[in-house]
């Protein structure tokens, strides 16, 4: 039994759906519709769209209006995942082959083009005010910029030895905290929400979108994330976890040398030992109990920001937010 | 002793190379900087937006104030490139090891990613009247997407063995015709330049778009495309060129067997004389005199094209248009 939040988000996912099929029409024989919605359909539940639709209704806006908005938010969404399943090495999404492994690399990398394409399509046919469409472009292009920001640190702070818990939360910030609140920016834009209600959503993303890396990072480690089920992907793949930066700093100059010696190994030859040793130290080193500390922290700064906000505006940003929160992907 | 036009080219190659070095600061640690550097300086000419700012000052436009927009254009057109190059597992380009090959795949894909938000970036801030500016990032767009839905069918037309010649012109449209004028386009827009001149333009890039692909694939067989100088890459990539259209409609079907066996083998596989064959296989069945005598029409038609615009208008088109017309890249 769906609760009621979870029923208004499914009513909002077959309106963005609507949209996206007249986007991207799904029996197009282009080479480019079939592998779309390969992926598009993988993930249908467009939580991220739905946020844009319900902030956007939460501040008094006609979220008819915010559809092509939150739609390109979900193409976004969908072009970094086909994108980031090639620098991962990732044949696994959502217990189907990837995008590139079913379609090809050239189809996987220039199918993302194509989302994105689509994305900033949709945008620029936003039934808004020419002055709000520009700032809806703004916001789009620039949580795209800082999204690739991100991706950039955490593809070369792989096995960096140097690696800081600073430093990941600024690439935490950069490749999850502004795509985080995108959608919902976007509706509050298309409501005329003001300046407070802007920034606090900044805000937010900045606090929730490292709070829920850090989640994923703890969730990699205890029950994979997914991707066939397996534990500790991150330490196959060498991520710059929080955890890995932690353990930098708080462990023998010997474990160290193991820690980046087992992530460095390539992602077959790591083994479910390896994996095992990473996991003890984690928690010999306590990074995990730092990590659930600063999801913690970071999401209680959050929930604060929301106390900056005129009272009556509260009650509809907090019940999403709560939501968001209380859910573990 | 460079030509009155190649010298111009030359001045407004400084102009760009300056915007790109505000819009990326070639010394920044970001991870994103270098490579995207060490990509734009291989191709220093800057033709492409060189292009832009002549059309602007050919429609008595302020030059300047197309500044942001030629660079965006070169910004997309290093974009393409990058992520082609991984899409064609080409590991040269201009001599040099591709971006991907340098730096990884993951960087290849997400330095494209950042050349493209940087050139979306750079329409946002261009100093026009907001009309304008929606006009010029609506071409950008439009180009960008149409290149991508070209770059699909390139993809997924290889060793199809029902390609046809008018599939190809399709194809070379939507790939390159669109992506060659954007630049003078823009230019247009920026001096305010009438409707018949962007419908003129347009269709210059209709036809002297597949004019200039046909002359590549006919360079990729005589001389070699610069990537090492090696002949018949497209052969060995198993590219759907013009002249295996016309090959797989004019030769015996035993023949039409061994050019498919060729192209379809790893390009590691294929030998000096698989190539020798099918450029011999080329010229016998008449795919050679085809394709240039395709490659003239269509640019004597683009020629002819330019006596639609008004007599005043025609002389600083022509002029450019003769030049690149003349040029063999």
């Amino acid at each position: 039994m769906p609760s009621p939040i979870e029923a208004e988000i499914h009513r909002h996912a077959q309106r963005i759906n609507a949209v996206l099929e007249s986007l991207i029409p799904p029996d197009r024989k282009d080479f480019l519709s079939e592998p779309s919605w390969y992926h598009l359909a993988t993930g249908g539940k467009r939580i991220r769209p739905a946020l844009c639709l319900m902030v956007c209704e939460a501040f008094g806006g006609d979220s008819d209006r915010a559809l092509p908005f939150a739609a390109a938010v979900e193409l976004m969404h969908n072009m970094l995942l086909v994108h980031d399943d090639i620098a991962d090495g990732d044949t696994v999404r959502r217990n189907k082959p990837a995008v590139w492994v079913k379609y090809g690399l050239g189809n996987g990398v220039n199918v993302g083009d194509y989302l994105l394409a689509r994305g900033l399509h949709a945008v620029m046919m936003s039934p808004v005010e020419p002055a709000t469409r520009v700032k809806l472009l703004e916001v789009y292009l620039e949580t795209f910029e800082r999204t690739v920001e991100g991706q950039a640190l955490d593809i070369n702070f792989r096995c960096n030895e140097r690696f800081t818990a600073e430093e990941y939360l600024r690439m935490a910030i950069l490749k999850t905290g502004h795509y985080l609140v995108i959608g919902m920016l976007g509706g509050a834009l298309v409501a005329g929400a003001s300046e407070a209600v802007l920034h606090c959503l900044r805000k937010l993303g900045e606090n929730l979108g490292p709070a829920f890396q850090i989640r994923d990072d703890l969730i990699d480690l205890t029950a994979g994330k997914g991707r066939g089920g397996v534990k500790g992907s991150d330490v196959r793949e060498g991520k710059p976890s929080i955890l890995y930066a932690h353990a930098l700093s708080h462990s023998s100059p010997g474990e160290c040398e193991r820690l980046l010696d087992i992530l460095r190994k390539p992602r077959e030859e790591t083994t479910e030992q390896d994996v095992a040793w990473v996991i003890g130290l984690y928690e010999r080193c306590g990074a995990l109990k730092f990590a659930q500390q600063m999801a913690d922290k970071l999401i209680a700064e959050a929930l604060k920001e929301l106390d900056t906000l005129p009272v009556e505006q509260q009650p509809g940003l907090r019940r999403i937010i709560t939501y968001i929160a209380e859910r573990t992907t």
